[in-house]
């Protein structure tokens, strides 16, 4: 049975996309600034409250752009995508041993969840699922730091991309949560490495500094079935990639997972940085950061921007 | 912007359902018989545990049947999606103050989590939340009952759909975790109408009596933006639609909903009678129906045909 | 090996308790009308605030009274103890394959626990634990309902004691949470009567209305080893009588039973109308009572008065 | 008021314990051998599983032993009570700032717990309450583990006991939950000190080596209204000597302390090395090692052990 390619594409057009973002950045503009500013460590919380950038990166080639959108920001969990894609890679099926594909309800139910399923975390897009993760990949790959820099590099089309070593120090320094997880999840006999090696790498991923053009190009394998737009490589198989998809839908955005479903319509995954990358299977990937989150810890008027992206270009998966 | 109309539905040609049906019962039918059939009330534990039947209902108006796609059974909890679709023409977007739109994590969740919210189901396809949703119902239409049959009826275009009395009152004789539920949620002021008439309504919900055929065809205007498919009228706005969509996609199958989004990749509801029902946006319905249910609550058989679906197709939102 | 029999209760004496209850409703009346008058249903709303009273029925036979020690009020959960001590006449230790007898920490935690543990109730001195106790008397004695009132009058030497079948009523009526509870225990199969049934006996139990002095006398066979003082008939055998007093420490006290250990050092049991009754085993019991409640849902000033009370006299079980 | 002060220990004679605690061998060494002995640490594991011996040390200055009563054993969890004091102390009543009274209900409850009271964990003798308890210690005393160590040498009247390295080490490399514990609590700020200088000192306090007569010899103190009964100084004044034995009577023997509560009426504190220590205010201190565990975590010919005591020589405090 032959599906048509086009899919959700269709008919539209370059200027479409650009007149859709200078909407989006009129409409939702004065949201930047509100929220908090995440501030538990010193290099996030300098960051301008008032920062706004989006940008758009088609299967077609094309990249839309607005505001801030070239400014290079922490995006923290949004890393949790790129590693679980090398530890799918890695460990194929077998991940599903180590982890869930639940969403976790809410971060209240983490710990007594680990506690009830014996230290398998819900999915791998909450912390303690992104600890295993961490793990499969510094067990399977000898310089697991470097590999996962190439990896975004590549993805990114950006040489230049780079981990903010202050930001990953303040992490450890500050991270008792994080510690707390990882070593619950280590008297189960979850993670295979020292914990204190999961952590230092799992702060590391996070203190990836990206932009939104970057991470709507890296993105794009996502909402292409696998493949790399410009290389054409394959970059996880298309069933992987279609479960990611799943993944980030239900267990990309916290606690709001469901809220995000509901209003926004397509898999997305969110960083405490202010970012939020989105991915249209079969179209698109896009990219929106401003730092002040929303209660449940999402960017305030980036959330609002997607909700506003779907609304004007129909884009939605359901 | 115009995204091209045909989205997903392509080529495909009628002939294709025909051939993917009968290749999923072949593959199917073996685990059909497989499972627990639920036996906690004589009218369920009386169905022959081998059926299997599925329907495909499609936009362009085509209907592909196999198996026992004609026999009637209990669409228990499926019938959500049905007064959930008639609380939000009730009440509109004031439905979300009483109910949330979070997936609910385990079941064993569901208690605690009313406890911590105060009385305000997690979302409205979990029991404590179809019971928020029945209260609403009742609340809005003199005759909820009769409400509810014509509203099925009418989707379904079969006049001969009935709730099966029995059923509705072995429910009501052995519902004490239901009572349990809606009790506790009265405690915060959470159901206005008496506990006793929100359960009459609900368990006869539950006792609807329809078969794969009346199930594809009542979910068709949830695959076509809210629209009927043979009357033209609208049934419940786009918007919401869609939305209603994201809900099954997240919450539709009890604590399998990240797995199911994860193998099938598609908005889906299911109830203990073994009876699922799936929604290809912009394409076609589909509803299966096995009574061996495995152990978190789903049809075997039934779940396993929709993976097959998915794959044999490439139809998934994903 | 023989213990002096003489025990704590030495050379007290008489004038003592009466100086010692006057310097204490000295110290405390200031408190009565402090804290919330329990207000769920209207009869207990309508208690004065200002209510102060208590009441010592030492094992010599002398009875210490201050205050509206001979007002009546409603007894609520410290009938708990009366239908505890039937049931374990009734059942002996079989009663522990029903209900445990650990304490339940946070109200929070009881539906949980319940759920974790198959619908055994933490405690007989919780509510879903007085259910399950209910639940046996009722199965046990034909009328149980006049039993327990004989049991009460005849431990009390007061043939006047009375249920307030109003205070039943809106029980009854506004009792969601219990229904909630009760139904959940059945959902277990851990009540065997209808649970409107163990519902309705349950509302009556704590719609007994008793003075301080009358609960000082009936609580008096748990500071004398099982035995009526007056009539010198085993009302109990002394290992029960002891273990219950254990479970009134454990357990008696809400949510402050740790705190109250800490601080009174003595038995106790409470009541939402404002009732305290504690036990010096092998000395006194006493009652106290004031209808301000404290956050813990115990009296405040009984509270009060009870620590005085140890502080005062040195008699505390550590 | 006069409370006679003889209280429990009226006319008991030396020659009833000697016969007591042979009866009690008698009837409790086949039960030696069974259970679990705690292997998590190889130390631990090393012990022979057939040991028990008990020790009676009353306030006439009589010691009575029977079998291993002089082995030195891994005291564990007992140490608690020992850092509670020198923190009560040091602290005083602000210590109940930081550290909860209230039973604590489940293991599994701990983290729910911790998480909804913000850090403060339920009661000093959990482990979590211990590490607060530890890192008040640490604050408090230069020298905190040779503090400690001279604390439990002068009250054992015992200059040779000490810390055993190789348990400390142990519990270090495989402490993962205490681990995750500590940093939680850090995570709420309840902890001052490093989590690492806290979590040594925890490990080491455990690691403490002593026999049953050290442990009967050194709790003592909580018999006499905080006074050591050889030299008569105040090791901590009547009033905290009074709470901490409610606190072990409430929360002393992990999640059956209202088992324990029920059948043995004495404060009590075990710990996994096989050894409880129990406590009868006014008359004596006792304690009974034998390293099979129950499904608890108490030692199992141990709990039969103070069982018996209490009924074959009527001392409960109840």
């Amino acid at each position: 049975m032959s599906i048509d390619s086009s899919r959700r594409s269709g008919s539209t057009r370059q200027q479409d996309f650009a007149a859709v973002l200078e909407r989006i950045a009129a409409d939702v503009r004065p949201l930047a600034g509100q929220g908090r500013v995440a501030d538990y460590i010193p290099r996030l919380a300098q960051v301008p409250a008032d920062r706004f950038g989006m940008a758009v990166a088609t299967l077609d080639g094309d990249l839309f752009r607005i505001g801030d959108a070239d400014e290079a920001f922490s995006i923290q969990s949004i890393s949790k995508v790129f590693t679980l894609t090398m530890a799918l890679e890695a460990l194929g099926g077998d991940l599903w041993q180590r982890v869930g594909r639940e969403p976790s309800g809410s971060a209240f139910n983490s710990l007594v969840q680990l506690e009830r399923e014996r230290g398998i975390p819900r999915n791998p897009l909450i912390n303690g699922g992104a600890h295993v993760v961490a793990d499969v990949v510094l067990s399977h790959y000898p310089d697991a730091r470097g590999r996962l820099l190439a990896f975004v590099r590549e993805r990114a089309d950006n040489p230049g991309i780079d981990m903010d070593p202050e930001v990953a120090r303040s992490e450890r320094e500050t991270g008792y949560r994080n510690a707390a997880l990882a070593n619950f999840i280590r008297s189960f006999g979850n993670l295979h490495n020292p914990v204190d090696a999961v952590l230092d790498f799992y702060f590391h991923q996070c203190a990836l500094h990206m932009s939104c053009t970057d991470l709507a190009r890296s993105f794009l394998y996502l909402a292409n079935s696998g493949l790399c737009q410009r290389s054409g490589e394959t970059v996880i198989d298309a069933e992987r990639a279609k479960r990611i998809n799943a993944l980030m839908l239900t267990c990309g955005t916290y606690d709001a997972a469901g809220e995000f479903a509901f209003r926004v319509g397509l898999p997305a995954k969110s960083g405490v940085g202010g970012g939020i990358v989105a991915v249209v299977p079969g179209v698109l990937a896009l990219a929106v950061w401003s730092p002040g989150l929303d209660e449940k810890g999402n960017s305030l008027a980036g959330a609002a921007a997607l909700d506003r992206f779907t609304t004007l270009t129909g884009l939605s998966i359901f």
